[in-house]
């Protein structure tokens, strides 16, 4: 048995159910790209979740999803507004403007979040060829720190996005936790809160992989196929990813991992906050616990349970839970970190 | 039970070797994006078949694995010189050009193989900055065509294309088909024979999905792994597709299933040739059969066994057998095409 | 003074009367960019030839020229068919590709011109997304061979585009010479034959730089203020283009260039058809003469006259004539020629 | 007589001097695209100004300028840091991105200039493949807020720089004002203190059109002529570019017109100094002067003499002198100023 760390959710494996559904339809041929029947129930059964008036689309990962999403609703002119700290601008070495030609501006993030005073003072140079004509706001739920957007919050950035005639792209890599902590239908904080395009994520949250992108206006989705294909992100065996959310959705599956990530993350937290000598950083509200922790018990504490430096500078850590994160984890990981304090 | 087509071998599912092997690296938590030990071992799998001194990159699919290949080797004023039947000129919706700004320059081709003499004519026009400067040939092994390059034809092009300076790219999706039709060590045809960068296919030999870009100058590789990332082919939880690669290779996998693709193809070649009314427009040596048939049995025909047309003005179809295809497949369609016509 | 050669009518300097046009406007201060009386009134200049209700922008040069047009039709997934001699496929270093993404398809052209069952033979693979899709068709007018379209083969460009859904790009950095030699309006064999946007150019034919991009549907070019800005065309001291294009239509200038240009090419045409060991290879229709002349004397009469080689693997050479050229340029080339053979 | 304005530097013309070396080298035939014996001597005297071993392109623009140095000096996953003030983050309408597929990473800035210890804060990731690779910091000189780095401060960044294996770019469309006012040679503030490539500007200190980008190290510009032709910046009739640039520095005319920009501007500031209810926003160090006036008299003042507001958020304007700005001018606004106050 290979030990379980807090490095990320994506270093944990695939959930059983998961890897069963894979199997079982592992069965004869199938029309490839995504013309199969199982592909089309997958697809269904996102409508059923956000309404019959969508266009669905499987990508093979997040930066994938992100990509396919912004190339979609953008013109290579056009900037996409983002937070300084969102994936799309630190984490994807320049995926998106390598393949959109658009400019990312980061704006400045409090906990992870744009507000909306801060996003205002990049609307401006509308209809000035000088500058590059803001198109898109793109937030992440659950945040890269951590943290999850109230639907107040999301819908306050949505108005005034749409005041200004740019689309709302949401990055869902963990939307499955923002739904368990926030205890609300994916629909409410996304569509409904105004939000445009969603990519939303399956392989951070139990998935062996796949990701979809999901258009709320059919019209923005036009070309969309052509966008994927050129983004290298067709999958030919595209059955095996539409088996995989049709399980994720299947019992709740998505609502039960997310949710005990979350609860593991949370013992975690409060478990930590006892201790002398550790700073917690962030309000653990998903799965992601963020502490400054003293630097020389880093590398031996990592050497036991992986995990990774957020902030060399301050030498703030970063520790994830997963759907397969376990109690005993947490406590083996606990009395470590005592041990080294 | 789902029946089985002729349409491609992407339409075949997973081969249950490599579905157990994926369950059997399913536990605990292992490092992100390749840093894992199952993928170290599969990249020195790879060694042992191509030599210590390479370097291999692991991609989603084999568009993404051409493109990452290519842009490893040109800058944005090169252009890529390929047969006009290639799948990079062909089938990947312009993604070679998008992501790295080259030309393609499709060559003349005869059976799906570039001639050194039609390659030749597109030689010139060097140091001349009017010029995309010639930077790749790439050639397609199997072709296209279901036809095979010979070491010596291979040989014909990587030294041309050595003289004047440029790389030799192959792609190699079906290469299993080719190295079993063959019955040559994949290194013969590739490294030994002068090619500079191999795509490497799995998908369409009963992986999940799957490919490497196998490098065999290892500066060319330099950079490439943020080519990867940027391009969108960093797979997470990379332990997934480098568990199949060593199934693949286990008991020589590959070659049972490429040998009995192979082998259909041929079956099914011998049976259609004796039937009037069609005709065989490419000698068969991999997994494909191509042949000229009568326009009106066209639909009831794909009724029955899924396959695509391959140049609807001259009637000429494709049918590609894999590494599940059947006797009883065979035989059902022969009956199915002779009671047709 | 120094030689006028036969290499090149972008050899030749500046018309005199445009020279004293840039002159005319260098007076106090204008806004930059366009916003300035000048280019107000150059614009109006090219309505009264193609209408009111076009679209008109001035670029730096041909290549430019192109690229804008051609961004302003396309999405990356496009295809773009030109003949395979065309300037955008052989003499632009793959600029269309890297700016547009698009991937270009040389359609096989007779005497530089395409023929619409040439051109059809790539009409196909819509709605397939593997495909790039085809969205542009670029003719030049002149060839790159020195030919002219008629306006019947013009229309039955356009209109097998149109059937397709295709716009019509027509690449006129010698449009000038088209429309002398044919003797035709310009708005005759664009506009009114179906073409959709047009490159009108000025560099080749007496002036210094500038060429205008003209979009005949309005709504093609919503976006285009910001393409051009974004592909580095954008001139600050805009005046200095627009009063040059003035000039060019003051008094016919640019006819009056073109048909002496053309004039003297017949002459040059005339002259070698009755020179032995020459052989012309195109008819000559415009301001260029191409013809296969013995290897030996090309470098001792480039040393005369500087002219550029077309075709090297048939000793074929190409003279072009420009505005400057005088009767005695050619009788001393003819003189050269006589003395070397 | 058209008035002139403050708007921009770019709003005046062609100096009498450049438009009369125009003129001069209108005579025959002359190879184009830089092949010409102008060109060639033009290339020398920048050689004379920073040394034999340089490589120097002459383009059309600045926004050509600063996208051929990056193009030349970055692969697309690299990063591009530079003020968050600077004229290809906010003025380029994305070009830069969409050109070189790179990342541009706003610095934090005071008074437009980038310090060690905000750049600092983004010299991380190394290695790290989801992280755009830093690879270039780019700096203005005169910065966009018409100030100016002195030799020890671009010595800070370039030496922090190049401790990081980063390349120095410095935008100098306006590096005749910087070397003016700090009455040193071009060399010592951009060669000598560790600048790797330069952009050179003539356009907006007197020359109609023409920018040159200068290579430090020839290895950087291997490609160079490839990407430039790519990036449609290659003139044809290059040698009214190269006249340009000999007779900008034939007598020091660059140097007359720079430092008469200059002072015209610091006598504009003396005397907006003087005036109540006008706050200046930056010290004046180049042809640019700053400042936050009522917002009521703008519009009005506009109407006489034509300049930009700077930040409407604020109500800040600039005004920029040029070197064809008069005392008069200067005497003339300030009085219409003085009047609507």
């Amino acid at each position: 048995m290979i030990k379980r760390g807090f490095a990320s959710d994506n270093n944990a494996g695939i959930h059983p159910d998961i890897l069963e559904a894979i199997a079982k339809v592992n069965d004869g041929h199938m029309v490839g790209y995504g013309g199969d029947p199982v592909t089309e129930t997958a697809i269904d059964r996102f409508k059923q979740e956000f309404g019959a008036d969508i266009e669905v689309f499987f990508v093979f990962n997040g930066t994938g999803a992100n990509v396919l999403s912004l190339a979609s609703l953008t013109q290579s002119f056009n900037s996409v507004l983002c937070a300084d700290t969102a994936h799309i601008q630190v984490d994807e070495c320049g995926a998106p403007e390598k393949f959109t030609g658009c400019k990312l501006i980061p704006v400045k993030s409090e906990q992870g979040k744009i507000r909306p005073d801060e996003l205002k003072k990049h609307l401006h140079g509308f209809d000035f060829e000088h500058h590059a004509q803001p198109g898109v706001v793109s937030i992440s739920q659950v945040t890269e720190l951590g943290t999850i957007y109230s639907i107040e919050e999301i819908k306050a950035i949505t108005t005034l996005a749409h005041q200004y005639g740019l689309w709302v792209h949401m990055d869902g890599a963990r939307i499955a936790n923002a739904a368990a902590a926030l205890d609300l239908p994916f629909r409410s904080f996304t569509r409904d809160a105004g939000v445009d395009v969603l990519s939303f994520g399956g392989t951070k949250n139990g998935m062996m992989m796949g990701e979809a992108v999901i258009f709320f206006h059919p019209e923005q989705a036009r070309f969309t196929k052509y966008i994927r294909k050129q983004s290298m992100q067709l999958f030919s065996k595209m059955r095996f990813v539409s088996a995989q959310f049709l399980a994720y959705f299947e019992n709740d599956l998505w609502k039960k991992n997310a949710l005990h990530a979350n609860k593991m993350a949370l013992l975690l937290e409060q478990e930590v906050a006892n201790i002398k000598g550790i700073k917690l950083t962030q309000k653990t509200q998903a799965n992601g616990v963020f502490a400054i922790i003293p630097p020389s018990i880093i590398e031996p504490l990592q050497a036991q349970y992986f995990f990774y430096i957020w902030d060399e500078s301050r030498s703030e850590v970063r520790w994830m839970t997963s759907f397969d994160t376990t109690e005993e984890d947490i406590f083996g990981f606990i009395k470590a970190l005592k041990d080294l304090l």
